[in-house]
């Protein structure tokens, strides 16, 4: 049964416990509007429609940038991935933690994208 | 005089002196092919047309995803940046190498698109 993924999600993961300075500085960086979720875990940027989204979000873990693949098949999605050499960290609700052999972490997430369908990647 | 920027590109950096076998995973895993450049520093990732470009490069630090914001005017782009409340880290012949208040490093680099007069962010 073929499934789909591509890069669905940029995120910058942010040391603090509240994103209003973070979002302050990245939405004038790069042009892209933004707010912080109810929450307060997490800002969307406003990204210009057709790319992947860009997120900050609020971690307890030094600062970095990872990767979120967008997928309909999540379990099949991390099963490639893992043939292809990455490994899985932990499986969360809504999404898997994974590392590239190359020590990147990144997450296997659901569909972000409303041409996700029609512009993902299909795998056999 | 009003200068332009956007996000330019990802560049994926790989603690590792060949890029083959990072190549191998990154573009399978995001199904965008391509290859190492001469020189074997870089290797350009074959991303869809109209989004940042995608790029491998080897390093000698840990691991690590960072932005390169791509300017028609480096030294304005810079102190606008710095404005914002990042901090140079150091000046190269082709980029500038910066810090966030968020303590991401990133880069400002000259355009990278073809759409870049059109689409970037226009600055006062």
């Amino acid at each position: 049964m073929p499934h789909k993924s591509r890069l669905g999600c940029l995120v910058v993961d942010c040391e603090t416990k509240d994103l209003g300075d973070a979002l302050a500085f990245w939405s004038a960086a790069l042009g892209m509007p933004g707010k912080v979720d109810a929450d307060g875990k997490y800002a969307q940027l406003q990204a210009p429609e057709d790319q992947p989204r860009m997120l900050l979000q609020a971690v307890d873990h030094p600062p970095r940038v990872h990767f979120d693949i967008e997928t309909d098949d999540r379990a099949a999605e991390v099963e490639r991935l893992e043939a292809l050499g990455a490994r899985r960290v932990s499986e969360l609700p809504r999404w898997t933690v994974m590392e590239a052999p190359t020590g990147h972490r990144f997450c296997v997430v659901g569909p972000q994208r409303a041409d996700f369908a029609d512009n993902a990647n299909a795998w056999d």
